[in-house]
């Protein structure tokens, strides 16, 4: 029989960013991003959820090691963005810090640091009523 | 490679509502929906929850035009349900008003406005312990 | 010493109501009370937040009987007002069914079941972002 | 035309438990659970989500009967483990519990006692960071 | 009789900040503020509290007038805000961007275009763990 | 003028416990207790609130020292009581574990430990219906 489960974990970051395209004139950065391309940036509190599935182990009834996953986000990810500007960080230079692509970064950090096949998805709650999820292509 | 992400909104509405199906006797009625059939209705803070997905677009970072999307949501859901009797709008008058119609409800007005294929599915929490999903299917 | 504590309890209810006094033209109703005025009403899923003080009694550890509290707030509210249109309860005859009335008619209605002086407030949410609050004169 | 729906519905649970695993030595489930692993154990409130697919039914509009879920979770899954030490369920006594396993767990007593095919997974949230997921294979 | 009631009303901005004291050395400032004192800025999603005390109206059963209220915090705070970063805005430029100076402002803003006495605190909701609270004196 | 503000602060663990008191039989501990009398104890995700009241420093905008709070909380009472069985701890030998016990524990650990009269209240959040509240005597 197949064992199969998921474990989706939380962490929190905040951080300021800004809607900016460099290829868009100024008119049509305001157009397309509205509010969200105000000069000085804004910020939020971000909420990251990682899914890892995989087959429960028959010994530890877990499956995956949970405080590696921990170590890796916290490294990975947390320390990189809490506290600061998205927007000055080398990944955004000529990527606009949507959701959309601030959760296809942190896919493309993880996806390979974690044994193959196990990262499922990622979420990004940016607002209370705004969520975004990613699932790129597995490598390998 | 593949860039296909979701964006998940949360709306929100008030109304009143009555389980009630009109081609059962009152007897049945009321040991169906209980006291969700309760004579003059009672009534709920509804989020409604619309996931459209797409690829995303390399120049903003998006996969959908979020104002876009909150003005047909205001304009064909919350504009009609917000504050009113859910059993007096014309969409139910020979449909009950449970979550899973309200929620089904919802996509078939949304999904032929939505670039195609967009509309994913369609969430809509009732009380803070039930919730509605509802997928149709694609039209054309 | 002095061991005074507090207990805040959530109850929760759905109903539906609708903002009309009786004594205010239709005009001045729609006026005052905007779309909360809707002919056939709206609803909420409201959540009762009964605050107790007391002495922490010193062989149990608890001021009050939660037991008790929890059959005296389900016998005189939830019975009352789930899954029910508050206007036609006979409380809300001549009183508009706004959220600091509705806390009125829960402080004076479990004020005197309540050993003398234990209840300090009645609060009520009735939608994400409103919240009523009500402490009434003790009788006696 | 197909009108499926889904139903999660939530169920709340406060229980004790501890990981530990009796085939591991005392060393290794210190270092495999951690804090996890202490003596005297911890507790959650634990949240279950439980998921129903269906087509909605064209008289009551709903796709399941919500009183009988709710019948059968209590007296399953809530009397069983509301208010109780998990690893001194008989069906924890060589099984870790693990939030995979008790989400397993809780599948494989509802699967059958749900008409065939309509569960489709179940969510358990240990903590406010921590979600767990079980699909289980479907029996007959 | 008294029918004192409260009303708190949650409204919410999204901004950039920066803790970080003009009259103190970079160093200092760094071990004060910490990661709060990271050079380019952070942000939040910020919740704010109005809670308004008052008479309830026997007529309209209210103790104020909500949608004066909406419309005041949007003006003077949310339109301010929302969407910017605190640091750029005049009120900040010699006062650090704290929790506590965030609701003191907040509260400056409200106090005298709310009906004499009726306001009562102001709320300020950081991050899911930090809440601030502010009551100044009432003018005049 | 009095610029006095408050902080409250969010902390949280995992434990197990029993209400029980020694001092009473089998039977009454029962009929008090229920089943949170349970023989091998349930559990909780417990918050914790920590609300401190200052004047708001000129300079740097803050009540208090956050990080030095954040250490205090943690190691006299994280560190002794997450994912830890309340009724093993010596403070609870002679003592319930009820959450106004628990409440008034943290109170009296921390209140020496914050500078004079700054301690204002402690809240403790047991399940999501369940909020308790402490304010001792201060010292000296």
């Amino acid at each position: 029989m197949n064992h199969q489960a998921r474990l989706t974990r939380q962490y929190h970051f905040c951080a300021a960013h800004r809607l900016h395209a460099k290829e868009l004139s100024d008119d049509v950065n305001r157009k397309v991003f509205g509010k969200c391309n105000n000069l000085n940036g804004h910020g939020h509190n971000y909420t990251v959820l990682v899914t890892v599935r995989g087959e429960i182990d028959a010994l530890t009834g877990e499956i995956t090691d949970l405080e590696r996953l921990d170590r890796l986000v916290t490294t990975t990810i947390l320390e990189r963005f809490d506290h600061r500007h998205l927007n000055h960080d080398p990944a955004f230079q000529d990527v606009v810090t949507t959701g959309e692509n601030v959760a296809r970064f942190i896919w493309d950090e993880l996806v390979d640091a974690i044994p193959l096949g196990q990262l499922e998805k990622i979420g990004l709650i940016e607002t209370r009523d705004n969520y975004f999820e990613y699932q790129g292509d597995r490598h390998g």
